[in-house]
């Protein structure tokens, strides 16, 4: 047993579809179908639950590996194979959508001559006659592929059965012949309803129609194979289908008191739905009056109930908004100078980073453009990242762009980040912005973003110049050195340059000396553990580097790479050492100078940290 | 014009309403309702659509404050009230829920002598009949105080619509009459069917339509008012009924091609409801021969088609779990020493928290049990952090108690976190877990969780006692002193002590000095933005305090107190300065001591920063 399977094995909720299905079984009431004999063959005793969620767990209790025909569950699926061959239009102009109030043999056309709905055997029956062969395969053929896909295992016909079926299926002969007299069949009626008979008698059991309930549940993708069985559109039809029609006559009744999606069968199952979620399959031969599984409904009607499973869910939608923050709050990993800083706080408030997440549905959209257009007065910049978001679907890149222009008309510059997993999405907006005469930025990771809202926020305050270079004296590393010790640390230090690009200092280097910059910038960057490369600070004039293994005596970890062409000022261990002689005082500012950057990089970091708690 | 009100004006979205309306102005197809003059009045121009959100947002388009008569609007309204006045038995008792084939006036009893649904007139004067006045407020002031509470403002009578209707309503005294026959109607039917007139007669606007819709979007809560109007089931009840009754003849197909529970006006008005999201209003008099608003049904598909809304949503639902690690990832803020480190970092492993988040749903408790189950051989602790989570049903109570129940049979200890909004839902978790002999902890704040974990993978590692005195030349430090200056040094040192809970640093106090732990252990305090206290660090002997402010000559920030009993060397400035004569090798050494603690703590922050990114 695996893992896993000791997880589901374990879990409070088999063990509590376990205790339901042990207080259900003494409920007898009901009979066995028996207008066939294989069907009146199944034992009345039989009777298993399964649970099946999108992610692929599947619960079970009782005798969930019992075959059966599928028999009307095989409805919802085949009208969902008309719909994805013929489209919406051809399929409806065959078949209604409406409840009918009368049994699940119903005979009865609309005034167009269609049957009410797809449930009814009339609607069902017309279905099948839609589906046609396709390349090597026969129409069963593929009918028998896709259930065995919804499955995700092969399934095979009972013959025995279909053979019953055929021999005493007069009233559903006279409904295809019906529906071929009305124009409303496609090909013979004899060559329909025999297929017709097959597809019920299609073999599976309660596990499997738990899997195709929860494909049903999950869009169409089989939550077990991962495959992709039917169109997403496709399935929230053939949902809507089930919950207006799918219980026969007692429709708004199961609505009312279970309220999923769900069908039945006449061998006594009953399959329902919770969209995007799971998938519920309980069969039990006993039928009551209308043909459905009596424990069936019991034991719909209780998981519905202990579970608060409901199609209709009012609780509201989790939020969009992961967090928000400005660039005053939170700053890129770019190490900025005193005066940049100072920058920021002040007028970092006007970049705003919103980072979404889940589906952005239009609910999700509306919220992240008012939280945005409530405060645009106040705005310069806005960042929208994506990274935690699981799709973009078409109504939120409508509106993402739509709002970067309202945004742009003001004067304020919108930019996407985290748009890795989105990268077509954030193509899109920024097409569609560009048709509307404006332009977006868009960047793979949120630092990216920040460090552009960061320099937008300095050239404003015309405060984003190029560092400048800086006379050694200026330097942090020897504030408070007098003049003569000024000179002295001088003669220590040996000056280097190294042009753009170069890598300065490399992981496994060895820790022997402080390096002072003076001119130009340079990337501290690290491995994160998955093994990509994250730039973690920017070091420019006035700053050190490489003193955390200068005073742990130990390798370099990080790697330091020149952005542009450098010059720095090398002070080696030798040279600390040989200051003790030479000048204690300067040796000992020295260190606490080194301290004090330690110090106030510590403290950042602090800040840092507590603002993402 | 408020900031908010001006940003719904200038949405993307209004814009989108105010193009759609415009296109469907175009649309003139369609008559104004004439059976009674006060209806037949109304303007053939006029059109207006109104979305408003659960969260108080309302986007207007055309002519949404033109008022108009409720007419069928007000059934599902009445229908909840009954509900909630007698209870689902005594209504049910009296009404039913199937969908009819018939037009709203259909006159169709069911075999129990019931209307078939609350949504047909016959249903809808049945439930009138059952609400009675109470206290002071007759049976049509409550009626009349219910619309207004779900319009957020107080409403009136249309009184010439009132006795128009009175002086042409034959066939809903007929339906009365009849009612009261088969012994369904509550009352006197000629009374009831005037407080029935009365009712379908209450003035409001498109506005305030879309606020109804949006209260019952909200499960009952209004989204202007926040008061709550509707208990959440009586309202999905309400919802059910609209989404297979409401839309009379049409309601497969309206469920088909739209797929929102929608309820229309003879009065040119539809409301459809995106549970959780959104309510929707449109108004314009134009009937097709069904009696609904013409305009509206396009509107409605347009809006449904467009934005994506739909009452089944096939999408994933959103991961629960936050955040997923252990304590061998992650850290409380208690400092702990090397080899306490080393342990978590071997050990840690086995402690397993969860950051949950979203509603806690049965399909996300689901899948929160799965997880742990999953690789619950692996563990010993299991943290569940419920800061970020919305709400904690019943169903999660449960499961989550089962799920600690289960663990502690396998000798694996559950805590619960983050429960200071859920501080309910933790009792219920505890006291199910006494009833089964089991216990849980509950902590505040997840650092407290952390730390709990981390305390027993030390005491499960036998590593876990109180941090022991050391003696001063052990002190970290000291490290690397020769003995003559372990004595130099010892002689500038003044021992101090302080009981348990004395605030050894305040905020203010001089950095003159750094303070060397020898016995007890102490608290880093620091105040929040918002003025909370967080702690940030644990210092324990071989460790300094005060370094920072001593290092950058400022007064302390942060606060530290004694846990326990406390004694601690205090080394002043004067001190370190006076060591330059006397020996500049400890100088030094005891600077790069200082120097190597404070870069080992900027090491551990940032990779702190690093996982947290």
């Amino acid at each position: 047993m695996s893992a896993q399977e000791h997880g589901l094995d374990s879990s409070p909720f088999r063990q509590y579809l376990e205790a339901l299905r042990e207080e259900l079984a003494a409920v007898t009431a009901g009979s066995v179908a028996d207008y066939i004999p294989e069907l009146a063959r199944a034992s009345p005793a039989t009777f298993g639950i399964a649970v099946a969620t999108v992610s692929g767990a599947v619960y079970e209790a009782g005798d969930t590996r019992t075959p059966f025909t599928i028999q009307s569950i095989s409805k919802p699926l085949t009208f969902g194979l008309a719909l994805e061959d013929l489209g919406e239009r051809a399929v409806r102009a065959r078949i209604g959508v409406e409840p009918t109030g009368e049994a699940f043999n119903s005979i009865t056309l609309d005034a167009a001559g269609r049957p009410l709905n797809p449930m009814v055997n009339a609607g069902a029956i017309t279905a099948t006659s839609l589906v046609k062969g396709k390349g090597n395969r026969s129409a069963f053929q593929r009918i028998l592929d896709l259930y065995s896909a919804y499955a995700g295992r092969p399934l095979a016909v009972d013959e025995a059965t279909a053979r019953s079926e055929s021999r005493t299926g007069y009233r559903n002969r006279a409904i295809a012949n019906l529906l071929a007299g009305a124009g409303t069949l496609s090909g013979d009626p004899a060559d329909v309803v025999e297929r017709y008979f097959r597809q019920c008698a299609v073999r599976l059991d309660c596990r499997d129609a738990a899997i195709v309930a929860a494909t049903l549940a999950g869009g169409g993708i089989n939550p077990v194979t991962r495959k992709s069985v039917a169109g997403v559109e496709t399935v929230k039809r053939v949902l809507v289908v089930m919950a207006t029609c799918g219980m026969y006559d007692g429709a708004g009744e199961w609505m009312y008191t279970v309220g999923l999606p769900a069908k039945s069968g006449v061998s006594g199952t009953i399959v329902a739905v919770l969209p995007g979620s799971l998938g519920i399959a309980v069969h039990s031969p006993l039928l009551d009056g209308h043909g459905n599984s009596v424990r069936g409904i019991r034991a719909c009607r209780r998981l519905a109930g202990d579970l608060d499973l409901h199609l209709i869910r009012v609780d509201a939608p989790p939020n969009p908004v992961r967090s928000s923050f400005t660039a005053a709050d939170r700053r890129s990993k770019r190490v900025r100078s005193e005066r940049e800083l100072a920058v920021l706080e002040r007028d970092g408030k006007r970049a705003r980073v919103l980072e979404l997440q889940n589906e952005l549905s239009f609910p999700a959209v509306e919220v992240v453009m008012r939280e945005v257009l409530d405060e645009a007065h106040d705005l310069a910049e806005v960042v929208l990242d994506l990274r935690r978001v699981d799709s973009v679907p078409k109504t939120a890149i409508r509106f993402l762009a739509e709002l970067a222009v309202a945004l742009a008309t003001r004067g304020i510059a919108t930019a996407l980040s985290g748009t890795r997993a989105h990268a077509e999405a954030a193509r899109a907006v920024a097409r569609r912005l560009r048709t509307a005469g404006a332009a977006i930025d868009v960047f793979g990771d949120l630092d990216a973003a920040l460090e552009w809202c960061e320099d937008r926020v300095l050239a404003a305050a015309s405060a984003a110049e190029e560092p400048r270079r800086i006379a050694l004296p200026d330097h942090n590393l020897l504030a408070g050195l007098d003049e003569p010790d000024v000179a002295l640390v001088r003669r220590l230090l040996q000056r280097r340059r190294f042009p753009a690009g170069a890598e300065v200092l490399r992981p496994g280097d060895p820790g022997d000396a402080v390096y002072l910059v003076t001119r130009g910038r340079l990337s501290v960057i690290a491995q994160r553990p998955d093994g990509a490369e994250t730039m973690v600070a920017t070091l420019v004039p006035g700053m050190v580097f490489g003193e955390l293994a200068f005073i742990d005596r130990r390798p370099h970890r990080g790697l330091v790479r020149a952005d542009t062409a450098v010059e720095c000022y090398v002070l080696r261990r030798d040279a600390v050492d040989g200051l003790r002689e030479a000048s204690p005082d300067a040796q000992v500012t020295l260190l606490l100078n080194l301290a004090r950057q330690l110090a106030a990089r510590a403290d950042a970091m602090r800040n840092e940290l507590a603002l993402r708690t």
